[in-house]
């Protein structure tokens, strides 16, 4: 349940970066609407496809589209209200980041897929969107570039993983996944740790 | 009948821009192909991996790679000809948007999903082939940004939808619609109407 | 079995190329692990979906994830002995376009597709990864411009087909395929062919 809450709450994040992102590049109400979408749904949606779990969720239920709608409103209405809560914005960001890796994983071993296959299905499912979003406004995806995304995903998956073979209760190992990731992303943002080849 | 001939009419419409499209960043006669394919083919193409509807239309009828076929052709050979050929063309195009909502509606109807998915996948269906063109040729999705049309899109659909309870022959209600969906269209271009989020 | 090898080579080559063009870009070692994945899958992923022959491979042996992983670490610590290689890698990267079209031929015929849209499925196979690998760099695709890279899969892909007729002997048929494919590739490079609209 309140893992629910929280990974509406994030997919709500994930939807304002997204208009937030359209509006900068000067898009239209419909473009911001589907960058919302784009950005808070590609990565289930890339999931669903490759898993054959078809049709996607959001085919189904339309609170994608109520999410996307309302990332679009703030976008418009709040995006100054929305900068002035940064920090809080960057928790709930890497919660939903950390929550999308859990559910990715989770639902792809409901599919009985081997381990490795879960745990990129899981970082599949966090960055996907903001992947697409990026190509969409036409630059190269900020995922593959400097920030500490996907590392923090893959760290939080391997996690989850292990901490399943400790027969612990669910609640517990989502919570300690789910805070390691938080803990990577805000330590990364602090220190601006970037990962560069050079 | 008649909306199997218009369909295909702006289907190689599509082919048309995405062929022009191509030429205009020096693409070659593949790249060419390629853009009037998907411009021609992507919405439909993503629709059926959207609704599990595999392979897609385009791998069991050779037809789409005929059109893109004649869609290379005419903007490698007749491309001033289209040009003197725009108020034509504009209202064919706006013609091939509105068939292609309402078959992407009328198929995922047929796939019983509720109408706000259906609405969805009939716009996916209308604008999805021109937005890839413009990711290909390495730019801002047109229809992300200036146009409306993926409002004359949402409206013909809504239009559909409604004109649906009415019960009315399906001849009408696809008249209407197309109607509606082309006026739109034809007004924007007349007035130059954008969306702006400024 | 020698398919195999050369394809897993053709593959770890595409790998390659594709974290080299992420380093270019000044990707993170994600960005090219990812880069070198998409690159070197890309082209089977697109066909497994549009077939509906899901999950894809790279999700049911992690064969694939280590030749990206290779890929990366080639590119990071060999990059500047890979450009020595130049010619042993033009010949290895046509071999691998050829066995990409061969197999993605193959593997749609099974499907009982007919044969244009396996001869697509082919050309697809061989060439989406790198198209894909050029998206995410922000540029046009090269295969879309100025190689002949898929004029040479499809003339390959066509004496496959034609070969079929004539009954002869798989590896016979595979070895005149691919070697058409890497003979064409490497004379144009030879020459310099591009094929260019003007």
């Amino acid at each position: 349940m309140i893992h629910y809450v929280w990974e509406t709450v994030g997919t709500l994040v994930f939807c304002v970066s997204g208009a937030i992102a359209a509006r900068e590049k000067e898009m239209d109400w419909f473009g911001m609407f589907v960058m919302a979408f784009v950005t808070g749904a590609g990565g289930g949606l890339l999931r669903s496809v490759l898993i054959g779990d078809v049709p996607p969720q959001f085919l189904k239920n339309p609170m994608t589209f109520g999410l996307a709608a309302g990332g679009t409103v703030i976008a418009l209405a709040g995006s100054e209200w929305w900068r002035k809560m940064r920090r809080a914005v960057s928790v709930v960001d890497a919660l939903g980041l950390g929550l999308f890796t859990v559910t990715g994983i989770r639902i792809s071993q409901a599919h009985g897929l081997p381990w490795w296959a879960c745990l990129a299905l899981g970082v599949i499912s966090a960055t996907f969107g903001g992947l697409l979003r990026d190509v969409l406004r036409n630059e190269i995806p900020l995922v593959l570039r400097k920030e500490i995304y996907a590392t923090a995903c893959i760290i939080g998956g391997l996690a989850l993983l292990g901490l399943d073979r400790l027969g612990l209760h669910e609640g517990v190992v989502l919570g300690i996944t789910s805070t390691l990731v938080v803990v990577i992303r805000l330590l990364a943002i602090r220190y601006a740790i970037h990962q560069s080849t050079g």
